[in-house]
């Protein structure tokens, strides 16, 4: 049984067998790509800061909007990561690294930013999450990361077309 | 207001700021490209199908194991998309697309396998869901596509080592 252990769980490629479209193989091939990073990622907010994917994705969001953002837009900006907005917000509020404060243009929503301190956890947060995405990037020669970047953008438009989102 | 709507929820690529590293910018981008497409399966699953991408993701586990998988290992498999693998399976199985049988190698656990209505039943998905793809990959031309397949493979490869994951 020792030559039967299970592959990587992360590697979607796996699942592309040759009867599959090239396309599909494409897309498996990316997914692989994305989830390895990902988890590596996740894993690692785990281990060295002890916070959650979404967590720190909610906490992101925040850093970039210095005015605050209203939850619906922050529910919004959260789809894709998932987890619970209002549970995260609540969590953070309780720890005082972000605050709610009333909404100026609509009395029965809030507007949810970092608190200073909120602010300062994020940011040495931000610094190890850059390096660890330096270090998976950076074993790939940087020929190959300018190639790779620009076919993505070519990607990210022609699919946004495709799928019929305007803007890229 | 007019002017103020809200980016695309998907684009985790508005994120990156020029102070940004490059590198973080190239995953950021990479993480755009993923979730748009994602997004894109994951709502035409819904109105097309009316199932889940954890749902169609643990059937296409099962359409790759005809033998069947144990819970551990299909749970590990679906370790990434996340959901609940043994709701799933529960749900599946009251509508007849998978069965669990005892499992001959160890008394406590047991196997999952689809049944011929549920291999049917995927079997149609993952042609449309091929379709979508297709159409999602195919506004790129074919020599773009057939570069970043190429790249895609570099990049795991280097990730996976820089992650100290054995294997590409």
């Amino acid at each position: 049984m020792a030559n039967k252990r299970p592959r990587i769980t992360t590697d979607t490629e796996t699942r592309a067998t040759a009867e599959h479209a090239f396309d599909l193989r494409l897309w498996l091939r990316m997914l692989a790509c994305t989830n390895l990073i990902e988890s590596h990622v996740r894993v690692r907010l785990r281990t060295e800061f002890d916070i959650t994917l979404p967590r720190f994705d909610l906490m992101s969001q925040l850093e970039r909007s210095p005015k605050g953002l209203q939850m619906g837009e922050l529910s919004k900006r959260m789809m894709v990561t998932g987890g619970n907005v209002t549970g995260i917000t609540d969590q953070l509020a309780a720890e005082g690294l972000v605050v709610r404060e009333d909404c100026p243009k609509d009395r029965r929503s809030y507007i949810v930013k970092l608190t200073p301190e909120g602010s300062r956890s994020f940011r040495k947060m931000a610094l190890a999450h850059e390096k660890w995405i330096l270090d998976l990037f950076g074993a790939m020669d940087e020929t190959h990361r300018d190639q790779i970047y620009e076919l993505l953008g070519l990607l990210k438009s022609s699919a946004s077309r495709a799928a019929g989102i305007s803007g890229a």
